[in-house]
């Protein structure tokens, strides 16, 4: 079993989607992370959907959760709405993170470490300059439990 | 919006839960991660799914994801099922991370920055030394979109 048995294909944001249509598009199609490509159609990022929730936390939040618990309700349920348009560029972290991208010959082994160490569930598969599509943690494990 | 109008029942897993078994629960309900209880039902530790895969990918892989493709395909494939019987217990990391859990009371922000914070896409609610159950990132996101 290798990466592009596992292979499906994956809906890709750019660095000029808005994050609250990143954020919808998320939810609508109840993905486990989005793939953000530059302008040449190779990721740019990978974002796990507690890291695309992230784009739309406040600062003050991120260090501290519980500084969170001083904004009224109303507030605190327009967060992401509040973005208005702005966009994914200007909310990646500054620091880039290791990207969990990998060939089509990447064994089972291989995805579910690097699952593991970005801690996210959701690999994109490149080959040639191409992004042919994504493992997601779901087909590895159904494909694992298969066996 | 607080926490406990977004909470859902969620199954949990306990320390001497087989790996397997928690993997297979996790692909078969198709989870974002899992709860693994104590003696008194309480979250003793909160495995967003890519960590429940971790507790399966054998420490050599887990600092060097390269070093999996030494490993050759049939033993890659079967490396989750060659786990047996060991329990969570065994495989939980030694270092105990900050637990994605709050109260009834926080709000969707809070919720928010605590996924964000901890790479959780899933937050254990408990009262009164009572886990209530859970909200999912899934769930919060479908709450703040449909303000």
């Amino acid at each position: 079993m290798r990466a592009r048995d596992l292979l499906t294909d994956f809906p890709t944001v750019t660095l000029d989607t808005a994050v609250l249509e990143a954020a919808r598009l998320l939810a609508d199609q109840d993905l486990p992370g989005l793939i953000v490509v530059d302008e040449s159609g190779l990721p740019a990022s990978i974002l796990p959907g507690t890291q695309v929730l992230r784009l739309a936390v406040p600062g003050y939040c991120q260090d501290d959760p519980a500084l969170a618990r001083v904004v009224d309700e109303r507030h605190a349920d327009g967060f992401l709405a509040s973005l208005n348009d702005r966009a994914v560029r200007e909310a990646l972290p500054a620091r880039p993170r290791e990207l969990p991208v990998t060939d089509p010959d990447a064994t089972a082994l291989e995805l579910a470490a690097l699952m593991a160490r970005t801690h996210s569930p959701l690999v994109a598969i490149v080959s040639g300059n191409r992004l042919l599509g994504a493992v997601t943690l779901q087909a590895l494990l159904d494909g694992l439990l298969a066996q």
